[in-house]
């Protein structure tokens, strides 16, 4: 009975681990902080910990399909091969699939975590029921995942979905790591938020603000949770990052709708969090940004459901009747 | 031996039909000039007629498969109704697939032409033996089709594939039709790129250039081809506004990689036709606006092939076995 697949989500500050079923339920989770900066043996030791004991707990390799895993950074899906991970030191042209296939004897599949999170929520969180789903995680980073009939749209060379770096603003003064000036992640990521802040506040020394008091008066130490809360109090330069944050957001899913006509926008991340203020803004710009407002009306934009299991969900996903792992 | 189908591409100016082969073979074809202004009853019937001659030509309607009829503008391919053609006085609310299958008893379908071409592109043109082709037109407006394994991809309500109105720049003084600020087609098409350079020698009237003598100083005559004709000639003005205009479609070019990662782009319509310089300026953008400049340098970004039979390829590819009509 080998029905149960391993889903690994692999993040920067924990390695999270469970045992899903063919239907998707969640059977049994593992979940480490991950010592990223003892260096790549380490953290690696410990992604094969989470899947050691997850076997264990099924049982025995028998009742495993195959182990899943998704990772932030760049990779190539295909080859099983992690180009590199930014928040994990070490993890530079790791052949991850290939040494785990060699360890466990199992077939294992990895996916940009984005990717992953997206085909979770289109299969069984918010984005259920809908042909075409736009997934948008908005955290440190903007990433997206653009799921079609239950698949993962992967492009030809197997990095579609990098839709964080579409531009929006051409002539804009901040470019992204990406080299790309003004693209949607360097201006409406959580730190883009906190950047914000964080310069109106130095500009304009005479503006009271509550995010002045939060953080003493550093305020390198803004972050976007902070404004969210400033926000909620009634702060106005907390409110006004949040209205930027939801225009950009707006701007950038018109010109998504314009192009994929989704059935659905799911919204995930830290962020997204911040809730209805965000989403109604979100809401509102996109009908001034978009070719047929009517029909973009009738898209459902709502938050992720999947919440912090989103990625074992994604990764055990990989192993679906259904998907083989290789197909766009 | 059902076997030719009659693809018709509806323009502004003219109906141009033709008999292709299931191999994707124009066999005949017929032009005439449309007779738009004269409202829709004539426009029809011109319609009509050439689908009439070209079954003629087949030897009866025994040896048709269907009609595939593009046409630009707002139109439901599901129901074949053609909500307005703006080139086509009176195409409003037109049941143009109804009314031909009662016509001529025949299977009819409809596309918007820009999907159309790009799939006849990608079938039978520039993008053949790509998986995922990015096609766009460049001329009055910017049209652009997504082909995903040789189908259209065309989302939840039909209308996917309108990357024209993906914005750049979301902070322009220019505003699209579509009520964007700052799409692409408001930056880059023909009739940009023709405000662009009157703008330039309206407001700086002491700058030589030959589209004053051109257009005998008559600024609003400027047209895409005076404008490619100048800059080949040499002028500092024309070939400035050809760069910009391969700066905008680069920059714009960049995002869809980033999202798409497609395996070939595809560059059709007038504007594409000024060639090298515009393309080199193009390819030389999107390595600075996009996430992963290695990879994209590696996608091909060509002329389209099919030239102006391109809209009857593509009517008649609807037909084509395993094209349903109806999926995305």
């Amino acid at each position: 009975m080998r029905d149960l697949t391993v889903g690994v989500d692999v993040g920067g500050t924990k390695v999270a681990g469970g045992l899903v079923t063919p239907k998707g339920h969640l059977v049994k989770s593992v979940v480490t902080p991950v010592r990223a900066f003892d260096g790549v043996k380490t953290s690696f030791m410990q992604v094969r910990r989470v899947i050691e004991r997850l076997i264990a707990q099924a049982g025995g390799k028998g009742n495993i399909r195959g182990i899943g895993l998704c990772s932030p950074g760049a990779l190539d899906r295909r080859t099983g091969l992690v180009i590199n991970a930014p928040n994990l030191p070490g993890w530079e042209n790791l052949h991850l699939v290939k040494e785990l296939e060699k360890i466990f004897n199992l077939p294992a599949r990895v996916e940009n975590d984005a990717n992953a999170a997206g085909l979770a929520e289109a299969l069984y969180g918010a984005g259920m029921g809908y042909r075409e789903v736009f997934y948008v995680t908005v955290s440190t980073g903007i990433g997206t995942g653009i799921i079609i009939d239950g698949n993962i749209y992967r492009g030809n060379q197997g990095v579609a979905g990098e839709g964080g770096h579409v531009c929006i603003d051409y002539n804009s003064p901040y470019r992204c790591t990406c080299g790309t000036l003004g693209c949607i992640e360097v201006l409406a990521s959580g730190p883009a938020m906190a950047r914000r802040a964080r310069v109106r506040l130095e500009q304009e020394h005479a503006v009271p603000s509550l995010l002045r008091t939060m953080t003493n008066g550093k305020l390198h130490l803004i972050s976007p949770e902070m404004i969210a809360d400033a926000a909620r109090a009634g702060d106005a330069v907390a409110n006004s990052v949040l209205d930027d944050t939801g225009f950009y957001l707006g701007v950038w899913l018109g010109s998504m709708i314009s192009l994929l006509d989704p059935g659905a926008i799911v919204i995930g991340g830290g962020v997204a969090r911040i809730g209805k203020p965000l989403f109604a803004k979100i809401r509102n710009t996109i009908l001034h940004y978009t070719l047929n407002p009517k029909l973009a009306q009738k898209i459902p934009i709502v938050p992720a459901k999947l919440q912090q299991n989103v990625g074992i969900y994604g990764a055990a996903s990989l192993f679906r009747p259904g998907q083989d792992g290789n197909r766009s």
